[in-house]
């Protein structure tokens, strides 16, 4: 029989099929499909090799090797696109990562969740620390651009130091929220056996092969880690290369790329564990998939990116479109208002899938101007 | 005795007045007024007959009858303003309705409720629900709003096309609440015999005449309903013909009769009903009627408005005056602030009409500009 | 042993100092950091009084008091400026000392508090209520900002007649808010023995000699508030006089300055209280000190300066700096979302001083042009 991890599976044949592209001279547009297409399966073994590897460190080593490779995906179509100084593009696919975590993976979880079971529960106190985590990020981005909105221009150089300020800021954050879950207060986010229940649960939504005796063979997985890294970058070079030949191509504009369709390619393993386990009724892991995610991208990769383009050389500053940051601001929003009361429903996943289409509407019809902030 | 059903019903006379005055050549000014005047009964006598052939047809069929008419007159009021060409007005009184649902009519049911009895409390889940859906209509209101305050200029072709996708959406979402309330959850909006006493309640607050085997007459309803509806349509003209000329005569902007005024008169049934049953502590159904009736504005009202515009000839979009998107989402921010935690008290009535009180000194004085969007 | 009311009082010798500067002509930055040191004790010795005062006067008179003299010295550093025309260090003030409460004081008790022990607790029906309240404060400041953001400019006496319109309406929602708390529904406030356990924390917690058979001298107590208030009033003239000269020999804006070095002068005092009750597990002092403050200062002391304004020729509006607006709007918006549930641990006390942190950067590269609103 079919099931999921045989089709995403089965997507890796178009990284032969992607290659070959780029040396035969394909269209630029082919490519991009391919190598989007490749990239899929690949960050899905990424999370499984590192899910695999956490295992064996342990609960410290492992939560953090979950913590700064769990979203290794954006990071390197990050710092490629930004590489090929692409910053627009790179800002687009932050706003989108949040916003496709958040109103996407979060809003199918909890509508095909919902449609099994009539109200679904989850962790409250958790919920409502990463509700005040998600709205601190939304300042560090609100804040750069704002001063700059607010103010007859700012100097670049300024702009940079601020955003560069910010980025470590939210980086020390990120690691004291590490401290605080996986030691401090480890025991709001493992009631009694859930903990043992969600790896049992990651195990199975995974791509490894599953039996009793299962063992893991670290050797292996470093393998497939670095394999699978490695090809994320080729492929990832492949799709910033063509982008935006391809989008033209395709009618879109580099802002709808960025913010609509590269997320939903960066995110794709997300998407199927976080909606896989809403529909066994372990809403706890769902919606922690979701927004850990979604805090990842804000208080890691975006800071990381910030800084990395510095070393880069090709600097990037937290100085959004403001639509982006309406975008990013309205998700955060309708998110916390409705994963806040530890409950969900159809209805509410829902209203967060009518809040994407309705953003991503907006994003399809902005018409926008080069160099505009 | 004099009770509030008798006042409102010889609120009928200005129905030969006004028309008289438009016959006679009255004062633009006063036809404006008793028009006004002539549409609070007929609004309150086509609540009282939507609900009286609610009871005939049963819960799913009236529950839809009300969901639809339940704000009959906005939406005439809006479609005779669109085919005046008002779109300004129809979009100030959009604003307006949600606005003075949420902080008049809550806030004076919350206060007068709140002076009777220390604290009131009503159905947390539907409130957390509805605020969700309410911020939900302030993205759907706020996002095309953005994108053209974000660039530099949109056409209004496009405006028009990602204005009607929005309303599409939103009708959607507007009918899959119904579904959640009135099929798959509808045992979290009547807990046990509550619903019942809150059809008792709304029979109560009506103006149909109450026996004990009260039985209900269709025929009656039905041209009850049909008259009502007509000459609302009749009253409506009226109003929109003297609009313009009696406020500029009574020194207010069209802004702030859109806003203030005229959802003050197609709101006077709400307003009525949510006061009475909150000084009984039926502090669920007064909440029901005041959010319910914003919600029904912005998820069902404003997008039928934007595709009457389109089959009008007269395109209508989403894009409102930045101020009235400040107004509405300051309305619904502390609306939820105060309501989700399904308590309240005089003081949080309070804050609501100070919020309104602060709102309309605004809109009284901001300096409208013809054409500023 | 040094404890730090020991050091606090201390600081008064920079009385004589500060004038002795000004006398012999010393260095406006000198006369500014001595002026600004001396304050510090000044706004404590206050508080004291004011606290001993209440308690011979009773709860209600008491009450009244502390909520009238509470922010005293805001009050009086608000009027010397003012009255030398320092308008927008007036309105940085504001905003500062609102911004250092929610975030610098409550997040420092947080963290400290939360360093010792796990998990604390407050009242969370009151915690509710005061985010509604300054839900409103956010709401009435923002509206006039607004309303000027929207329009091509408003002429300058509509905006202040709109301010002072405003300005009544907070000031009546403040006076609302204290018949709420001290009479009709005091008994949220005081869980049983709550109250009394304050009273003594405070007595603790303040300046005042402590002994088994404590007696208020009255008269005592009121010639220290006389003197403290002269004083203070004495110091904010050297420190205003001085502060232009001083922040621009410091390489800092006025800006800056109004909003991150005036408040925490005259906040120094409420610093200390939250801190300490926090460490001794009185988290619904703490949280009260921190929030009533900030209350205070957003429907007393702004409004009663913008009157103040109007009485001494000065006139003062509520159009802030948008940067301004959008900094109280998200102090208040994470500070809600944290403080809403009635819990708090040391994650949450890092999450607000990192907002602080990215506001006050933000407020430290922020170039300001002169009379950009």
């Amino acid at each position: 029989m079919l099931n999921t991890n045989t089709i995403i599976s089965s997507l890796l044949l178009f990284i032969p099929v992607s290659i070959a592209g780029h040396f035969l001279g394909w269209e630029p547009s082919t490519i991009f499909v391919t190598s989007a297409l490749a990239i899929i399966p690949l960050a899905a073994w990424m999370g499984t090799a590192t899910e695999e590897i956490a295992v064996v460190l342990g609960a410290n080593l492992g939560g953090l090797l979950n913590a700064t490779f769990g979203n290794a995906t954006e990071l390197i179509i990050g710092i490629v696109a930004l590489n090929a100084g692409l910053i627009d593009v790179v800002k687009a696919s932050i706003t989108g990562s949040i916003m496709s975590n958040l109103l996407l993976v979060m809003g199918l979880a909890m509508l095909l969740g919902g449609l099994r079971y009539k109200e679904q529960d989850f962790q409250p106190t958790v919920a409502r620390l990463n509700a005040s985590a998600m709205n601190l990020a939304v300042i560090a981005i609100l804040v750069p651009t704002a001063v700059n909105a607010t103010s007859i221009g700012i100097p670049p150089a300024t702009m940079q130091n601020l955003s560069s300020a910010v980025a470590v800021v939210l980086i020390v954050v990120y690691v004291l929220t590490l401290l605080f879950s996986m030691k401090t207060h480890s025991y709001l986010y493992d009631a009694g056996v859930a903990e043992i229940e969600m790896l049992e649960e990651l195990a199975e939504s995974n791509l490894a092969p599953d039996s009793p005796d299962h063992k893991v063979n670290l050797p292996l997985w470093i393998g497939v880690l670095l394999a699978c890294t490695l090809m994320v970058a080729v492929e990832s070079e492949l799709l910033v290369g063509t982008l935006e030949e391809a989008t033209a191509r395709l009618g879109l504009t580099s802002l709808f790329t960025g913010v609509i369709l590269v997320p939903i390619i960066g995110n794709a393993a997300e998407h199927t564990t976080a909606v896989t386990v809403a529909m066994k009724n372990k809403m706890d892991l769902s919606v922690s998939v979701a927004v850990g995610s979604s805090l990842q991208i804000a208080l890691f990769v975006a800071p990381v990116l910030v800084l990395a383009g510095f070393v880069l050389d090709k600097p990037m500053d937290l100085n959004f479109n403001p639509f982006e940051l309406v975008a990013v601001a309205v998700s955060v929003l309708i998110a916390n208002s409705i994963s806040s009361d530890g409950n969900s429903n159809w209805l509410e996943g829902t209203l967060l899938l009518a809040a994407y289409t309705v953003l991503a509407l907006a994003f399809y019809f902005h018409p926008v101007i080069e160099g505009l902030v």
